[in-house]
């Protein structure tokens, strides 16, 4: 998965919208925790994030991959150009 | 850059330690904000992760990469096989 392909291809034309995507990674010892460390965080990271900028339910998509060792978090928002800041 | 090869290359031997790695990709509409919003976030989000984990400075390394559209920002944080859960 490389995070800029994620940000799809960026053609010469401007970008009407804002985009933030956060991928978190944990990668767990055999015997480490087998706890949900990126599940975990991801409600608060989208609380910090929406403490900066106005995000709207819709405009956010999670995707969340456990693998054996490592689990994976992608929360890709889109925002309009000019970000209302929050609050 | 790849988010799994950020992970280095992941050998058969167990994994001693565990890993935290938080990308965080800030796309810009050419008009949008200049602001530095994932600068703003990474303390934050620091926060976040040490309520859950216990985590020393300099077990944290911190890339940030500010392109004309694009910023990005590496958050890498090595923790002990069993992270202790922050108390």
């Amino acid at each position: 998965m490389n995070l800029f392909n994620f940000l799809g291809k960026r053609g010469s034309a401007p970008v009407a919208r804002e985009r933030l995507q956060i991928v978190l990674a944990h990668e767990r010892a055999l015997n480490g925790s087998s706890g949900d460390l990126v599940r975990l965080l991801q409600e608060e990271i989208l609380a910090v994030v929406a403490k900066h900028i106005k995000i709207e339910r819709e405009m956010v998509q999670i995707k969340l991959d456990r693998g054996d060792s490592i689990s994976t978090l992608e929360i890709d928002i889109h925002m309009p150009a000019e970000p209302a800041v929050a609050g």
